[in-house]
């Protein structure tokens, strides 16, 4: 490859390397995902964004009618996933940014078709779907600061399990370098929010993700943690939710969607350079 | 500030974000270095390497005769450092990509001009200068692994403790989450290398340096190692360090100078988002 011009982005610092691909040309490989990931070798990102028009994509051609787009969400570790939350902001201000959308955008994922629209503030909303909140409830050991602590299952539909915590002094001082164990685990691992409420329909929360370690934030994350705290099921209200990274509002809307709202930020163009580019 | 246009690049992953500012008109606050070098919400960086011509800055003007540019270095938490000794490589690599220097290349930085030469296999050489191995033997300890282990305390001109592990195994096994426990520390704190012989002038290490924690290289620290190896002072062969972000070449040459050899990365040129710049 001789060139290749990318974007890079954050929604509440969960950060990505955007690769405009129209065409469907361009081979991502595994390989290239890792390169352009590594913090210290390469650009540095939790996951790439390609950018591809549906039609010219495999997993996204049946959607192409309702969705031009199509996110190929690839890991840092060069996995393929489904979604994620904060990734599908900032792969919609870059097409607001290149003016191919406007304040609504619908977007083709591997989880299926996602709406989105702009906030007044300049935020970007998404319907995250339904989610399914179980009924076991896991119990969550964090060492050394809480054990024994029972959390909730909530799919979103990616596993979760959220983990109130009495203050914010402790939830600071939760050592999240390992993972939280939790008994008994979800069969795939999932990723374990733990929560304080810190007023009414507002949250503050640290997540450890599955596979990766503590991150600055998660977008499903966020979302399951307000379906935990809400109970008793949708009421429509909006909570506030601050994770390290930044803030994010969510809406549990009566129809039982999720909606996510959140910054989306883009911090620069990139030409990789040729040679560095030679090695992948 | 409207435009930015930055160069990202590293020396056995030990990374930089090199701001061109020939003129010295940049005005590089602490804010924006943090801004830069922050790996979510900026580009993600150890430090910046500002390139200015000596004679436009302060403290490069009375060496701009014998060293045309100056290396304004500074730490990803913002603070200003005279020398590094993988950056100077980075720095060299840069103005030779821009057609500014051949294969040799005198640099003005804080500590002193440094002078660079380019190997036969593209890696950049610096004479690192004169190391001090100091006479007092501090004990370090690196939970859990090993303790009351003597080190050997060498400046480069920077302060390190060199601290000697039986086996790849033992090196690999070491926890450094933690900073090494070092008794006397030096005044102001040391970057600490524990370092294996591999083979005949063959040392693998790791590094924790203060302020930092663990990084995947160090160019004083590998130098420091070899000093210490060395024991009995200088003797002109040429050493082979493995650190997790490569392998340099060191030789202490007869005349008592240092000379650090290694790669030298450019990853990508980038242009930082206007609004994202707007913000610092």
């Amino acid at each position: 490859m001789d060139r290749l011009r990318v974007v890079k982005g954050h929604g509440t610092e969960n950060d990505f390397v955007i690769v405009p691909d129209l065409d469907g040309a361009l081979e991502l490989t595994p390989e290239l995902t890792r390169a352009l990931c590594d913090r210290h070798s390469g650009i540095g990102a939790d996951g790439v964004l390609r950018v591809v028009r549906s039609e010219n994509a495999r997993e996204s051609a049946e959607m192409s009618a309702e969705a031009e787009y199509f996110m190929d969400y690839r890991n840092a570790d060069g996995s393929v996933a489904s979604m994620c939350g904060n990734g599908v902001r900032v792969f919609v201000r870059y097409l607001q940014a290149v003016g191919v959308v406007d304040d609504y955008a619908a977007v083709a994922t591997r989880g299926g078709v996602k709406r989105t629209w702009l906030t007044d503030e300049g935020d970007v909303i998404v319907d995250m779907g339904k989610p399914l909140a179980l009924a076991d409830r896991p119990v969550a050991t964090a060492a050394p600061s809480i054990d024994a602590v029972p959390g909730v299952a909530v799919e979103m539909p990616n596993p979760h399990v959220v983990v109130a915590v009495p203050t914010r002094a402790e939830l600071a001082a939760l050592d999240l370098s390992r993972p939280p164990v939790i008994e008994p685990a979800r069969p795939d691992g999932q990723n374990v929010e733990f929560v304080v409420r810190v007023g009414p329909r507002h949250l503050a929360m640290r997540v450890h993700e599955r596979g990766v370690g503590e991150t600055r934030s998660c977008g499903t994350g966020i979302c399951a943690a307000v379906v935990a705290a809400e109970g008793s099921g949708p009421d429509g209200s909006t909570w506030q939710v601050d994770v390290p990274g930044g803030t994010c509002r969510v809406t549990w809307r009566t129809d039982g969607d999720v909606y996510l709202a959140g910054p989306a930020v883009l911090v620069a163009e990139i030409d990789l350079d040729p040679d560095w580019l030679d090695r992948y």
